[in-house]
């Protein structure tokens, strides 16, 4: 495959999870354009829920749909996950100076950051210490209006592309409410919970049953003004830090103590 | 579906993502049955790579292969994550006291924590407040030989399944060197770095390009010892306490220096 030369602007690699026809991928395309080459590499249908899912057990293709000077467009058959790897391994000739995944049509915040395939290709991009930012607005609406978080989005994408001291080895999560005028926005961690009443349970024709995911989030600290969720509902934009390391360093001694080891 | 019903014994959920059928679920499956009550609810195939992914977009089946007392094995079209969802909501009538996700063929060390569906579906047990322990040995083979693992995954879930005092919020992933005689275990950070070179490029008989993924890892701290590669290497069991929080609470001030939020 013919490498994407780019020219001495920002290079901008561009994924998401709702796959290469989304409307959030496409307005995301449009505003970061101004910034820098863009290269989106993204799913050839949705993929939500992949999380950091990559494809082991069946080969990997691309297709490219547009290659213009500064603004190219490929999708793959791929996760999100696939997409960056791909990227970064076969189709550009270096380094993105920026990833950014979305913008997602629903919300990626308190514990759905586990889940999240847009989320995915954050963490993808942050092991390669690549400054990494995903967008989500809280709507799942095919045809959602974007149009409220284009000079939040510019602003951010800006000074990750400026600042020298970005933080390495970390992803932003940025969730946007679905709202004509943000409160403002607010740096925070995710709010903790989980998932439940998952399944809504039928039977096929044949007496069958089968499973659909479903289900509701469960916030186990909705009072604490220290989490997206508690901003979110207050109409702020949220920016969650998200590490790559899973590792809970503080409880060694706890499990040393346990385990006797 | 009818619920799977249990003694008055601890009720232990076993899943993985390398299928229903491999070698080392089997072989936990009779490791631990002398603790408690066993259900095995695992993918009907290999689901490797699939890290925390959740099933959206087609409804969900299982199959009920063994139902004994004390002992049923269920098998689903699901991922890892699914298989410990549809048990907590459908399945099983009360809480497991242990998830125990494996034992993988392979490694899951190091940043393979990030993509591993066993260790998906251990973040999902420790969402839940359930003690999740992911179990891997260090050998891909389908009949690599999993008897010296078998005291230390006992010795640890008898721990787990009797401490009072076992954190929440924090799963446990541990690996296993492939050798008959352990040197010891490490309580461990995991070792920071990333893939590389990571796709076989090859052309179909009809002159199109697909990507096989492949590579290798990358440790940036080869020398860090204490990181689980480094214990690994030197014939060390390694375990890996891993949080469910993503957030990266330390950064909060940096990326609101460098945002003006």
């Amino acid at each position: 495959m013919k490498k994407i030369t780019h020219s001495h602007r920002p290079l901008i690699l561009i994924t998401n999870d709702d796959g290469i026809q989304a409307k959030g991928l496409q307005q995301v395309a449009e505003f970061l354009k101004p910034l820098g080459d863009i290269v989106v590499v993204a799913p050839d249908g949705p993929r939500s829920g992949q999380s950091s899912a990559i494809t082991v057990a069946m080969p990997l293709r691309m297709k490219v749909l547009d290659e213009q000077k500064g603004f190219c467009r490929i999708c793959t058959n791929g996760t999100p996950v696939d997409c960056i790897k791909l990227s970064m391994n076969v189709l550009l000739d270096c380094r993105p100076d920026l990833i950014v995944s979305g913008i997602n049509h629903g919300s990626n915040s308190g514990v759905s950051v586990v889940y999240s395939g847009t989320m995915g290709a954050v963490t993808e991009g942050t092991l390669l210490h690549i400054p990494s930012i995903g967008f989500s607005l809280c709507n799942h609406k095919a045809d959602a209006d974007f149009s409220p978080c284009r000079d939040l989005v510019i602003d951010i994408c800006q000074k990750a592309l400026n600042s020298p001291a970005w933080p390495q080895c970390v992803g932003l999560n940025i969730n946007i409410p679905d709202t004509p005028r943000l409160n403002g926005m607010k740096i925070c961690r995710a709010a903790q919970g989980y998932w439940t009443e998952e399944y809504d349970c039928r039977v096929d024709p044949h007496g069958r049953e089968y499973f659909w995911l479903t289900g509701s989030f469960k916030n186990n600290e909705p009072d604490a003004d220290d989490t997206d969720e508690y901003w979110l509902d207050r109409g702020y934009a949220t920016i969650v830090p998200c590490s790559t390391d899973r590792s809970a360093s503080g409880l060694l001694p706890a499990f040393a103590s346990i385990l006797g080891a």
